[in-house]
Order: structure tokens, then C-alpha cells, then sequence
């Protein structure tokens, strides 16, 4: 077997980052299988000052990942069909714009518009104050440029390109932890995976809150798309999203005043552990599905924010070890997770990009299969907030 | 009519800064009228790190422009008599240094050194909490870089300058404001021109505050130096500005433990809804005018700073849709603005530099014309703080 | 005598920052006594990005100092036996992704990891809020860069190597203070030399605080490392720091669940003012000295935080005007130091770094010698806290 053909575009250890680059399959001398493109640049001016992209193009699929904004995913594309959302927030802002603790702890308000980004590591939730903790939205993991940035492109077909980075959330007394993050395309293929893997590098247990807050908006996202899994749990997040109760699963278009509506939900896994859920438009010719661990993220939630379009007219599938709820509820409800000095968690998503009827029909019956014998209890109170695992 | 000459200095849509450039008018082979020069520079080391300047020169004018500080204006010059004031913060901090937050709310006065600096537009007052709201000194519009910049030089005489900068309040669920503003140079000319658009590009409406903090010091600030204009209200601001509201127009020499003395004003308009103030120094032969639409902006609010030199000796000519009351109290007295959705508010000021007693006449005699009828009412108290307008 | 020769590397005065730099002693054609080299570098990547390091290398000794962290020194080396510790935080954090106020004032901890960082000016202990006034931990010098930095070598031998900065701490209304550091290297020598000015530049008198948090782990720290010194007084900084009371001069090895004790202290100084404590290994061939003025900074915190070595085992010698109480405690203890308008405070201090045993036999012998005579008074209650100087 060939040694990988490995590219460092960032490593704080060597102070270096590469400020713009690209690698063609051509120039590497790969013909075999669908040509790809790997490109990194550095955007500029106003608040994007200094951010970083990197896109991966292969055969039909490109992904773009913002390696200073916690390896968070912009957008996807496939067939020139874009995956993503239209936010408010209309440039890649460089997290030293960024004051998480502003707005009363809704800083992270300030640059969010990705297809995916990583709430977590120390804390995931909805911001509070807890005794001497100060815990403002979300976490600070997506907004923390990565220490090491690598591409990986592997010599023998199908000559899979693996872009890893590492996240550091280190403060002295407080944290040391390291996610060492991997995306991987297959060229040729529709999606890509993640494979992350969280270190708690200190000499105590920590604590840890991750939620894979994944947004999707149009072309996929219209009036009556549906989601689609082998839900077991459902319940309303809060008073807030009672009143869709019953639609907890089908979409509204863009709708005034709507704000949004969450569902805390529990999913049913395959023999392998791996669950699947979709996004599908109404004519079911276009989806978008997230595959995940059951065992690494048990909990589910579904943020539905079908506000009017220039709001940002997007839905939320967010696989988590947790829910949103503020941390000391997470806590009660047993639902906090420790890392023990050393030890790591890992966290594997697929995200597949569903641009015709066969691709979300394929989807549907996996998810079909999943379904099988499942019922789903649809709680009118939100009683999944409280709820103590055994 | 030909077309204009334009530069793009900065455009976050294509992540493109510019970080030093220059051009002059025998450059663009314009040789009719004034001769000028504009400059773009980078700054560097300390908080000034990425700091960039914009500088026209043009006949007997200089103006220098911050684009990274919200495309405020650092200082202006005419026959080389500087316009501005000596802050204690000597250098042009970079937004990232600034944490508008810290200091209980006061962090703004860590870059404070403009000539004019825009307040707003989410809000423009005092530091307050407000609910779950939380609200810092004058806003962020001046600590926000530009998204866009550009140069615009017309073909034909007087080959009007226009430096335009696109200023971006955004946040998820909370403001999607942007102000295009555009600074005008007309070679030969005295002075310069805003003509500012805020727009409200959310789906529902959004209120707004602003105040166009101008500040000037010595040479024209200095004992004896006055203040004229079409006023009809003056009131103190708070009781620390009572005890000098009987020489409420005239201004002191460096004051030691005078801190500093706010009155809210109101000023008559000419026919043409424009109204005009002035900073007179003592002798009448140096000045600094402010020109603008009484209807863009009713509020007017004058700060005597006239401290010591070093503590900063300066005074503040303050048009504005509000006074810099917290805006639970300017939204009390029905000043806090609203847009509707896509809507835009105009504000427009015209910036005179007085270099010589006919010039200081001309404008007082223009003031004179707008004072015709008008008589001041001078309030023992802070009336205008809570005056709900009809 | 000749002229010195200047190197600028930053100066915000013309906008300058030299990225990467560097001087030999051969290149500048000095060629007696020990050679020298200075480096200058900026680091990218991560939350490096942007930090810069500058490094004197002469004879057998090596000091790193960090101009966009407060001048602050990240670690020193003899023989390449290396001085300081390791952080949790291994990366030189720029301070743009610095939010002192995060995590309820403790975001310091998110960059801490030098062998030197100054505490200080305007504020230098704990966090606390007084008032309106918002104390974060540890005061702002540290997490700013430098202004104005220059490398001065002297023609003639024995070549002295200053290297200086300039930290402004600039609000208006608030506080402007300039402090102008120097270190200096004399080539051939074992340790190199603090000298700074603080200069309060406003027209008002403002207080202030520092500590001069000195840092070294392993090797020499290690267990059965000793402090030595003339101390006078030593008293439990808090009840956490009473259970080692009996051992406070000697160190333990790492020592889970440990986390840190300190103690307040005082120290006796020779005729000349000056005074010496040293951390020196178990078997006395290693040590790290410290000399100062104890008329400059009366106040020494012993701060030995022995967990284990993940956790960052490291113990601290910090001399300063104050403890690390909160300021409103050190107001209350008269500690609390004044500098009138145009004053200057002056910190001078001398760090030596031994590796072997004679050096620091020699090192003993010359606090023995400011020993003589002094009985040390160990309390077991925090008397210091509240003590009021006559």
C-alpha cells in the first residue's frame, strides 16, 4: 500500500498557515476514478477578515468547510444543487468579531449561517448563568480557528480525500480538550463523513456537551417537506411548539410571526448502532439525510425556524449527546456526559445530498427498513426536558 | 455624460481588502479644476493592527476616513489647520481589540479619537440592561469594519469624489441593518458631505437609534469660543450640566475637574428642512459647521468636554434621531425610531471647515438668516429627557 | 562612545510591524565577547494568528518575549536547560481571541503560559465588581500588544542588548497609562534584567497595581524543591493554603486534586533595596532567582500550584505593589499604589537562571546573606489581607 499524499495547510506548531492553495487530481497525477479539486483561501474585508475556506470538488459533489470558524461546513452542493441556508448573517465571520458573551450571551447569533457547525465541547445549550459558570449559546467550538489543518488524499482509488482539523478548548484550571475533526469525500460518491473525536487531554473528568447542529433551508426545505426517520420519542421542546403538534413532521412555507418551534426527539438505531434521518421536499425529488451513532448522540433535535425567507427559512436536524436545554438542566436530567482524563469520545455523521427522486427513494426505503416495528410516542408536554435516563 | 471612474478597495462578496493604494487626478489624466489624491493605507503593530485609512486630498482639503471603524472620520484638515481633537487613545484601534462589553458596558472609549464617529444603529445611548437586553456605549456601527468600499470619481468637472463604505449590523433573529454611506468631496470645496442610508433588510420591523458624534478640539475649541446656531430648546442634559446653563453657548478654556457638561437641544430648519450649527472660536476667524435635515434628525445634543488638554479638550456638535439618554428612556420620550421592513432612513450632514474670519462670517450670517424669529428657551431642568412628541 | 544601534520592529506611530526579522553579532560585525543573535517572528494559525516572538540568543542563553502579549516573557533557557512550564494552553494566544470578561472574568486563563506575564496596570488580582467598576482577572497589560518595540545593542563591549517595549493601557475618561519595558541581555551572562516605567500620562491621579507573575516548572520544580529567601513575613493567603502551612517553602511533586495554595509574604532587602528568592531543585544543582526592589514591590505572593503535571505544575515567585486580593481588598489594606499626573513608577527586577551547583551555591550564599539576622514570621490566619501599612 502507497503512503497518503498529505497537504498541512494550518499547524500552530510550526506557526504556519497557508494562506491560499489548491491541488488538482491531475496535478497529483490521479486519473483514475472522478477528478477532484481541493482549494484553500483566505477571504478579506469587514468581518471576514482572515477567515479561511476550503472546498473539496468531486465529480458532481463540493463541500466547503471554514477552518477558522471551527471546521464548520458553509455549504454543500451536488449537481449545482445547493445544501445550505440563506442567514442574515451574509459573510463567513472570523471568530475575533466574535464576543459570545454579548446580547446577553447570543454573541454566536452574530456568525451563524452554516449547513453545519459544532456546538460544544464544554457546553452546547441555550445560554445561563449557573452559580460562578458562565455558559453563553452554544458553546465556543465554532468559533475557534483550528490549531492543524490537513488534507489527506489517498494514493490508491478510490482515492479518498480526508480534510482533518484539530480544535483546542484549553484555558488554564478550566478545559483541555482537543476534537481532532475529519471530513472525508469518496470521490465519485453523493455525501460526506465526519469523524470526530473528542480528547479530554486533562488529568481530571470533564464534562461535555455536543450537539452536530446541522441547517437546511431551500431548494429542499418548502411548504409541505417532511422529515423522515424511525423517531421513537417526540416532544414538544418547549410551550412554544405545542401548537404544530400535530405536524410535528411536515414543514410550513416561509410563515410571518413564526419564529421557530424545537422537538426533542429520540431515534430508533439499526443492528450496526447507525441511524438515519431526511429532509425531503414535498415532491420527494430532493432530500438531504444525516446518518449517526444512536450510541455516540442519543438525543435528537428538531428545529423547525420556517419563518419568512429573508429571516432565514431553515430547519434544524441536530443530532447531540444532549439537548439544547440550558446546562444545569442537561445535567439534571442525566443527560451530561463526562470524558475521564485521556479518554475520548467519538462522534461519526454521513450526510448524504438527495438530488433525485431514485437518490431520496433509496433514502426513504433505508429509513423504512429502520422504521420497522417502531412506534412513535408524540408527547403533548415537553417531557423529554426532564427526563433521567436509567 | 461619461461614466464614473471606481475603485473597489474592499468587497466582502468577493473577499477582497486592499491594503494600500493611491491614486491622484493627473493619474486619471483629470487635469480640469483642483488637483487631488486619494490613499489607502494599512496600519499596523498594537491595537492598530489592521487598522486601514482612506485619505482625500484635494486643493486646500484633507479628510481621512477609517473604513475598519464603521467608515468613521478621523480628522480633517483645511490649509493645514487640523479639525479634530488630541483623545487620550492616540492610536486607530482595530475593532478587534475592542470589547464593547467590558468596563461595565464602556468599552467604546478605549478607540474614541474620531472627528466623527456614527452612534447606532441598533442603538446609539448610554450603557444600560434592559430585560434580558443588554445595551453598550453608543452601539456598534463604530466598531464594525466596512463590508464594502469603494471609490467613485466622476469624469466631468468638478470631478465630485465619493467614498462609499457598506456597514453591516447582523444577527440571527435579532437585526439585519446595513448602512451604505457615502462621503462626497467636491475638489475645491471647503468641506464634505454625508448622505448616509439605513436600511432594514429583515422581514419585520426593527427600531433604530443614531447620533453623528462630532467632535472637535483646538485650535477652533478654546476659551471664549461659541457655539451658534437656530436653537429653540436648550436643556440640561442632567444635573451635572446645570451649573453652567446660563454660559450654556459659550465655552471654557481647559477646565480642571470639569469633566464634562451635556444639554439637549432642538434647532430650527430653513424652508428647506436644513438647519445649521457651528463651533466659533473666540476671535471669529476659525470654525467648524455642521449642516443637516432637521426631519432625519430632530435631536440635537451638545457636549462640553472642556476638561483639561491631555484628558481630551473637546466638544461635541451632536445631531441625532435621539439623545444618548439609555434607550428604555429615549423609547419613554417617543423618540426610538422604527423601520419597516425594507425601509430606509436618510441622513444627510454637510461638514464646513473655517479657516479665515469671511468664511466664519459667511457662516454666521447664514445662521443669522435662520435664527430670524426664532428665541431659545433655556430650561432650568432636564426637560427634554422625558418630552413625549406629539 | 559610539552611537547604539536601533532595530524598530513595531512602531503604531508609522504604522509598522516587521513580520520576521533577525540580527547576528557577525552581520553586524561585532566580534568580541559572546555572539549574539536576535529573532523576530509572527506566528500563524489557530489562536496564534498574528502573535509575535522575539528571541535573543547569546552565549549559553536563550529568552523568548511575546511583543503581542503585553512584552510578556514566554520562557528563557541555559544551556538548554529550559525556564517556564507547560500550560494546558500550549499555543501563544493573540490577544484578539482574548474576551478577559468571558467565563465571569476569567478569560486570562485562556492565554496563561509564560515564564513571565505582567499583572497589572490599572488593576492586577482577582476579578470582582465594585460598583460600576468590572474588575476580569489579572488586569489587561498582559493581553495587549505592544505599541512601540525596538531592539538597542550597544557598539561596545560588552554589547548590551535592550530590547523594549511599549504597553498602553488608553480609555478615555478612564485611564492612560504608558508603560515602557526593557529587557536586557548583557552577552556572556546567565540571567537578564527588567526595567520599567510606568507613566501615567493623564491629568488626574489614577491608582494602580502590578505583579510581576513569574512562573517556573520543571525541572527545577519538582518535589523537594525549595523557596529560599530573606522573608519576613509569611501568612496563608487563604484558609485553602492553611493545611501546608508547616512546609510553605518546600515543594510537593505533582499531587492530584492539589490544585494551588498561596501565600502573602514579605521580604527583607539589602542596603541597597534590593532582595532575593529563589526556587531551587532538591538537589540544589538547578535554580531560577529573582531579585527586585522591595521598595518598588513590597508585596510577594508565593503561588504553588503543584498539581499534577497536565494540569500545569508550576509554582509562582511574584513580586508586586500588591497581593492578588481583589482590588477593593487591596484598597482597604492600603496597598492600593497612586501615580500623579505625569509620575512614573519603576520595576526593576533581575532574573537569573542556574544549572548547576555552583551557581546556585552562589545564589544561596547571597540570600544568606540578606538572611542574617531575620527570623520569619509564619501566620497561620491570612493576617496580610487586611493589614494596613503605617
Amino acid at each position: 500500500m502507497q503512503d497518503d499524499i498529505i497537504f498541512t495547510l494550518t499547524d500552530t506548531a510550526g506557526g504556519l498557515e497557508v494562506a491560499d492553495w489548491s491541488v488538482t487530481s491531475g496535478e497529483l497525477g490521479i486519473h483514475s476514478g472522478a477528478p477532484f479539486e481541493i482549494v484553500k483561501r483566505t477571504l478579506h474585508g469587514g468581518r471576514q477578515e482572515g477567515s479561511t475556506l476550503v472546498t473539496i470538488r468531486s465529480g458532481r459533489l463540493a463541500v466547503t468547510v471554514i477552518p477558522t470558524r471551527g471546521m464548520g461546513i458553509l455549504r454543500a452542493s451536488l449537481d449545482g444543487i445547493g445544501f445550505g441556508w440563506a442567514s442574515p448573517v451574509d459573510e463567513v465571520v472570523h471568530p475575533s468579531f466574535i464576543r459570545l458573551g454579548e446580547r446577553n450571551g447570543l454573541g454566536w447569533l452574530e456568525g451563524f449561517n452554516e449547513l453545519m457547525v459544532r456546538c460544544g465541547y464544554e457546553w452546547s445549550g441555550h445560554p445561563t448563568v449557573d452559580g460562578d459558570k458562565v455558559y453563553t449559546l452554544h458553546g465556543r467550538a465554532g468559533n475557534t480557528p483550528a490549531s492543524k489543518v490537513e488534507v489527506r488524499i489517498e494514493r490508491e482509488a478510490p482515492h479518498r480525500i480526508t480534510l482533518s482539523g484539530l480544535i483546542k478548548e484549553k484555558a488554564f484550571k478550566n478545559v483541555e480538550f482537543e476534537t481532532w475533526t475529519e471530513l472525508t469525500v469518496v470521490p465519485g460518491d453523493t455525501g460526506f463523513s465526519l469523524d470526530d473525536r473528542l480528547v479530554n487531554r486533562a488529568d481530571y473528568a470533564h464534562t461535555y456537551e455536543v450537539i452536530y447542529h446541522t441547517n437546511v433551508g431551500r431548494p429542499v426545505l418548502e411548504e409541505g417537506a417532511r422529515v423522515i426517520g424511525p423517531f421513537t420519542q417526540v416532544a414538544p421542546f418547549n410551550d412554544a411548539a405545542k401548537p404544530d403538534l400535530a405536524t410535528w413532521d411536515r414543514y410550513r412555507g416561509p410563515t410571518r410571526d413564526f419564529d421557530e418551534m424545537l422537538y426533542a426527539c429520540e431515534l430508533k438505531a439499526g443492528a450496526d448502532g447507525r441511524t438515519e434521518v431526511a429532509l425531503v421536499n414535498a415532491s420527494g425529488t430532493l432530500g438531504f439525510s444525516v446518518a449517526y451513532h444512536v450510541g455516540e448522540m442519543p438525543a435528537f433535535t428538531l428545529w423547525k425556524n420556517t419563518d419568512t425567507d429573508r429571516q432565514g427559512y431553515v430547519t434544524g436536524l441536530e443530532p447531540g449527546s444532549n439537548y439544547p436545554y440550558p446546562l444545569p438542566v442537561e445535567r439534571a436530567a442525566g443527560r451530561l456526559k463526562t470524558l475521564e482524563p485521556g479518554a475520548e469520545a467519538r462522534f461519526r455523521l454521513h450526510f448524504d445530498l438527495l438530488t433525485d427522486k431514485s437518490a431520496v427513494d433509496a433514502c426513504a426505503a433505508r429509513i423504512d427498513r429502520l422504521k420497522k416495528g417502531v412506534e412513535v410516542a408524540v408527547h403533548g408536554e415537553p417531557v423529554l426536558r426532564s427526563r433521567t435516563k436509567a
